[in-house]
Parts: structure tokens; C-alpha cells; sequence
């Protein structure tokens, strides 16, 4: 299987990161291939701009955006690995959704129908939180990110939603909690 | 009364720029004061990094976000004027909220509870959509917005959203409706 890890953290001593390593490390186990876009260190450019629009119109793809659309084609499995920030993604991962999932790639219209066009590929999604628990099921939170992420998005583009879990109140959970959390991780990943 | 108009899209003939400028012009005309982030034009960065956390840690502000926070802090009404992609915001403004409305000025925890610090402060939500009005009603979309943006993030802060109003499918509703639609601004914001 060709696994793709989507990875936004601006911190390499973060949880997030250790997360990260983790997926790496076990898909390598298992055999697989493995690509890694961390975009942090990449320092992707989240801002689709008018430069894009007017290349998408002339029926082009900007270099940058070409070449990560070569590897969401290539994958069978996307991972994302990133921090809950305001109820959704951090902006840099935002912007790679705006950007690289543009109309044309990765979903069009079909008539007035919308239609996906990354079906037969999966995505695991692995997000970490400040926040305990509770805190995500108060007031639907956990709901609304999974209709406007897992649904809005994924779904959308006819990608499959394996799993998206939710590892809670990484700072405040102690060492033991945490090494409990990445033990998880190859279970998740197989 | 001191507005802040927030604003997110790269094409300045886009409608999503002439409700802006309306909503400029109507705060104008009724003797409000108006300030205005055109975040692209700015080339807003919209990734919070590194080193924002480590002068975050030692109790400074980067200079770009410290001006960013002073016009919030001198606003009563936030008006913020984006299209809706994916589900959420343009990762530009998503970056505004990332960087800008960040722990310790727009929110701090009180013992385990959150407390909101721009209490007293509205904000009006004008946003743009590609879709028809049924296809946000459709799976949750209206009301997941609702949840991530308007209460996850404006409500969180103790900011009161006078009005989110969605102007739907702009691209194909013709001119006459675009009209009406950008003729609805005045009472919008009175």
C-alpha cells in the first residue's frame, strides 16, 4: 500500500510530531510505502491565490501545487496528522486542502452533481487536542468538525474515512497517558 | 460606533469584494468609523509558527499580530466578509484566527474554565457561497459552520454574532440578484 502522511505542526518536539514518527515508523514495519509532506518544514504556501485561479483557468497547475497532487494520486492511504486549532485544521493545512484539492482534481461537477474523484483511496485521520474530551462534545464540536472535515472534505472528494481519532488533552494527560496513546498508533495504522 | 472589516479574497473583481466595499461605503455614510484588513492585499501571514510560540512563551507579541489585536481591541463590531471554502474560511483568515486570537488576548483559562476576553464586542459574518442554499442544508454543512465558526471561535472569545448571513450561489444567480443582494447591505449593518 502507498500510505501518504499529511503532517502540520510547527513544533518538532510536539506530541503531533511523535505521532508522526510513529505512523512512519509502523507503515515501514508493515512493508509499506510511505511519502511525507510536512508542511510546516516544507513551508508550503496555504494562500490560494489569484495566480493560481488564473492558471487553473488557463487549464494549468502551478508547479507546487502539481507535484502534491501527484502524490494524493498516488496514495491509497491518506494519513493526517495535525492539532485541532479553532475547531478545525491549522491554517497551513487549510490552505493544502484549498489549494491542492482544487475543483478538477479532486472533486467536479457532473451536471448540477457534485463528483468525487479521488474514490478508492482512504484517509486516517489523527488529531490532537488541548482540551479534554468532554470539552469536544459539548455544544456538538466533535460533530461539527467531522460534517465540515471527514464529510465536507473527505467524503466530498469520495475519499473514504477510515478513522479519525482524536488523541485528548495531550499536554495536561501526564507521560503515561501519552506513551498509552502512541501504542495505539500501529493497531490504527494496520 | 468603530468597525473592523475583515476581509478574504484574493480577487478584487470577485462579489465577495463588492460586498466589502458596500459595507465600507454604508459605515461611511452613517458616520461610523471604519477600518478595514484587506488580508490579502496585506499579504497577511497566515501561518502561526515557531517563533510566534516562543515569543508567546516569554510574554511578547510579533509585531504583525500586536497590530492586528490593537484594531481588534479598538472595534465594537467585527464585520468579517469571506467566501465559504470548504466548509470553513480562505486558510488567509484561518491564519488571522490562528495567530491573531490568540490565548491570552482573546481568551484565557480562569482555573479549568475558558473566559472569553472581547466581551462586549459583535460581530457580523458576511460570507459567500459557489452552492445553492439547499446544498448547506443538506448533511449539516449550515449548521457545522455555525458550530466551528460562530460559536467555536467568535462565541469562545465572548464576541456575540449579531448575524452570519450566507449569500448563496453567486456565481450563477444573474445580476438582478446580485444587486438585491448587495442592496440588503445597508440594513445588514444598521
Amino acid at each position: 500500500m502507498n500510505y501518504l502522511v499529511i503532517y502540520a505542526h510547527p513544533n518538532p518536539k510536539s506530541f503531533c510530531h511523535a505521532i508522526k514518527e510513529e505512523v512512519i515508523a509502523h507503515i515501514k514495519k508493515q512493508g509499506g510505502k510511505c511519502e511525507t509532506r510536512d508542511l510546516y518544514q516544507m513551508g508550503f504556501n496555504p494562500v490560494l491565490g489569484s495566480s493560481d485561479f488564473v492558471q487553473f483557468l488557463q487549464k494549468r497547475t502551478p508547479e507546487d501545487i502539481q507535484k502534491e497532487q501527484d502524490l494524493v494520486r498516488q496514495a491509497d492511504i491518506l494519513v493526517f496528522v495535525y492539532p485541532v486549532w479553532w475547531f478545525s485544521m491549522p491554517a497551513i493545512l487549510k490552505g493544502y486542502v484549498d489549494r491542492v484539492f482544487f475543483r478538477g482534481f479532486a472533486y467536479d461537477y457532473k451536471g448540477p452533481m457534485i463528483q468525487g474523484l479521488l474514490k478508492g483511496k482512504k484517509a486516517i485521520l489523527l488529531s490532537t487536542t488541548g482540551g479534554p474530551r468532554f470539552a469536544y462534545y459539548l455544544l456538538g464540536y466533535l460533530s461539527a468538525m467531522k460534517t465540515t472535515i471527514d464529510v465536507g472534505i473527505l467524503n466530498f472528494c469520495g475519499i473514504k474515512v477510515a478513522l479519525h481519532k482524536y488523541f485528548y488533552a495531550v499536554p495536561t494527560v501526564g507521560d503515561a497517558a501519552r506513551k498509552k496513546m502512541l501504542a495505539s498508533i500501529p493497531k490504527i495504522i494496520s
